[in-house]
């Protein structure tokens, strides 16, 4: 089984975090995005889609996107449970983690590719030949504003993302709030639930994986 | 338990050929978002996203995203099943799944949202005040022309979207590919296997739920 990554981008660091949480090390290559290598034919034959993380198992199945990816380690090691037990808290984790996704990763990958002058065409991940668009830039900003007053008042009533537990929900959204400073968006001082929590997060072993 | 959602859309329509291929019925809600009450206070006091299909369970739990209603009902009613059955059917469905909605409902829908006058401002689902944007319409339709030609691609190799059974892959690819003729865009005669595969799963009773 190998993973395909690249360390510095936040999608890949989804699944480094769900990994060390679940104490399973995995073969990995790094691919780098900033230089295009995703792009390139070499990985383009492994995943025509060009997206990382990329997992490849031992039979040659191609498994990419990160929820993918999370939900065969999951399946492989159950313990300790990220996604949920009984049916309510699985679909309920699942939801919360795609607010993290959507509007976290989404609207700060779109500030930080269609400002970056590396992904002038690059504006879409795997894609080469998508110009990079201004007007998203500052929709972008706003979604990311937006994105952390939601995560502050979901913090305020819960522990964690999604309730009393660590999940995918807190692995995702650790992630989105750290890919912001990439596009000098802090969290701010005023947010304190988010901030407890980005603490309180930060701080696992995991963090650093 | 109620299903909010709005027959004339893509997403929730994904859960609705969902449930019939389940055989299960929900009482649903209908919310119109042409109309914009998606994001009227009365709908946003449900689900404050402003996005449909939203479920509501009878302890109040509320779960947008249809990967994850998905999941919420294949636990409930595990026959058939359309997520897969091991770890490596499992996520390798959640991964082809994915590529449907990334790849597709969402280049349709950039093309859809950032064109149509009803949407002006409100390019992002669940969101006011996001001006259309002019650049997406024309990178969306070459991103639908990329996943028309990777969906026939995919199909020349099985007769489902994801291997031998009818899956989650092939509810949203039905979706997605529906979805393009509101732009305009039919998948073509040319795209044969893909085609085949589109009489196919249009010609299941789950198709006009």
């Amino acid at each position: 089984m190998k993973l395909y990554e690249f360390t510095q981008a936040p999608n890949p660091r989804r699944v480094r975090i769900f990994l060390a949480e679940k104490g399973v090390e995995v073969e990995s290559v790094q691919v780098d995005i900033v230089g295009g290598e995703n792009l390139a034919d070499e990985f383009k034959a492994i995943n025509p889609r060009g997206v990382l993380p990329t997992l490849v198992l031992d039979d040659g199945t191609v498994i990419d996107e990160s929820p993918a990816i999370y939900r065969y380690f999951e399946l492989t090691h159950p313990e300790p449970p990220l996604m949920g037990t009984d049916a309510a808290s699985q679909a309920y984790i699942a939801s919360v983690e795609r607010h993290m996704e959507f509007d976290g990763i989404q609207a700060i990958g779109d500030v930080f590719r269609n400002s970056n002058p590396a992904f002038a065409t690059r504006r879409k991940t795997g894609q080469s030949g998508d110009a990079s668009i201004e007007g998203l830039v500052e929709q972008g900003r706003v979604g990311v504003e937006r994105f952390f007053d939601s995560l502050n008042a979901r913090l305020a009533d819960s522990e964690y993302v999604a309730g009393d537990t660590f999940t995918i929900a807190d692995i995702t959204a650790l992630c989105a709030v750290d890919f912001a400073k990439w596009i000098r968006m802090p969290l701010g001082d005023g947010r304190e639930h988010a901030n407890r929590w980005h603490a309180s997060v930060s701080a696992r072993p995991s963090a650093s994986a």
